[in-house]
């Protein structure tokens, strides 16, 4: 399977998991909206690309995955445009869940996203592989990953962070998804020590890489929340984003050709520095 | 060992849980707040007697079902208080966790509370146990579950409902958690499918009882959010307290003396009926 297969196979499992686990439920609705209204599916082709350095056919815990990180990701969406958090109304040019549904079905649709990301692994063939994976994803999202970024991410200070600690919240907030994204690919596929080692090595300038763009692109229009291009300069951000990129791509270097899925992600980073 | 030894076992891990896995972690105080601010622990008792159903030396397993259900309860208080849920202000005579850390610390700190419950279960010594448990926790707190329940409660117009849809919001709301919390105590405790079968029995007319007494005692006090109580009134509550108490008991009668730690929980639910 190609990745142009695995794409559209992980929308529809997407949307048949939403059709058949909240049907009857009240927030059925607003999950769907959240889950199923666009985005790159990132996350989803890092868990495909790692697996492509495994084992083949591989595929059922594959989309297992790709399904949990993508509902993950959906669920931290949805909390982060919340009036308490970033306030935002707009999500990919729609009104965001809570402008449609209310705030309060907005902090249930999120908290029914989690525990569907967690459920999604236990579908996994091997109760030991999905176990495992459980944990990945527990330690990427909870209060040392992910939702630590975003207290951060909500009560610093822009003006008194230095350089070490904006990436430090960079890294939280997206950083740890996207190396729970790599290493859960790595392990529905099935991959040895070495290729996995490969992939946390990768992860590290690639998920820090991935935010610093994003900051870098956000920083032109009104930013009140802590940006790492707001508070070192663009110039110095590209500058870290290039010297990243290069460390990314020289970890990819030591692939053979199954790297070149991760090759091609890492290439539609727009290098500035 | 007797329930008198397993809580304060299950107050001492819930305290190095927090302090282990929340180490450096900007929620770690609002979560500790959140959990070990007392509470009569329940749901962690309903584990241990439905282990006490099944076989002797399951107490590693028994202690994270019961840690993981103490979890999911706190984080869904800490949500329940949200200014966009059912706004309080006190939580067991203290500052709810909103008033004390402030809304968005509130809503990461439940959710990092929800991913403890989840990642407690790969504690478990059998990962085919884990993978279940992680399953049965996700259908009771999802989309299918708690979340669903409280949706409904707070979409729903009292005036409107009538007293099957408030039961099956009770059933929701706090009946799935107890069903799961039996339930994981049963899996934990290598119960026979014979005894896991009587705990589903006894945690359907439980489960609604804790929560319809819970709405009574509640009904005298100020309120706008469906209420058992308000909506069929004192007297039929009382009745229906009574019925569903006598089932319960009755489920019970068919156990032996291994069932007594149930039998005295079930006790001490007051029957007005």
């Amino acid at each position: 399977m190609n990745p142009r297969q695995f794409l559209p196979q992980i929308e529809a499992r997407l949307k048949s998991i939403l059709a058949e686990e909240t049907q009857g439920s009240p927030l059925s609705e607003a999950m769907c909206y959240s889950v199923l209204g666009g985005g790159k599916r990132v996350r989803a082709r890092l868990v495909w690309a790692a697996g492509a350095l495994g084992e083949p056919h591989c595929e059922h815990d594959l989309a297992a995955a790709a399904c949990a990180v993508e509902l993950a990701h959906a669920y931290s969406l949805v909390h982060d445009d919340l009036p308490a958090m970033d306030d935002d109304d707009e999500r990919r040019g729609q009104p965001a869940c809570h402008v449609r549904f209310g705030e309060a079905t907005a902090i249930l649709t999120g908290n029914a996203l989690q525990v569907l990301a967690f459920t999604q692994l236990t579908g996994m063939t091997e109760p030991a592989l999905a176990m495992r994976a459980v944990r990945l994803l527990g330690e990427a999202i909870g209060s040392g990953g992910m939702a630590a970024g975003q207290q951060f991410d909500l009560h610093s200070d822009p003006g008194l962070l230095d350089a070490a600690e904006i990436e430090r919240i960079c890294w939280l907030k997206t950083g740890e998804l996207i190396r729970a994204s790599l290493l859960l690919g790595g392990l529905a596929g099935r991959c040895d020590p070495a290729a996995l080692e490969i992939l946390e090595r990768f992860s590290r300038p690639y998920g820090l890489e991935y935010q610093i763009v994003d900051d870098l692109q956000d920083s032109q229009t009104d930013q009140t929340a802590p940006n790492y291009a707001s508070v070192v300069g663009a110039e110095a951000a590209r500058r870290r984003i290039g010297v990243l990129h290069a460390e990314a791509a020289s970890t990819l270097d030591e692939l053979p050709a199954s790297g070149d899925a991760l090759r091609t992600i890492l290439a539609e980073l727009p290098v500035s520095g």
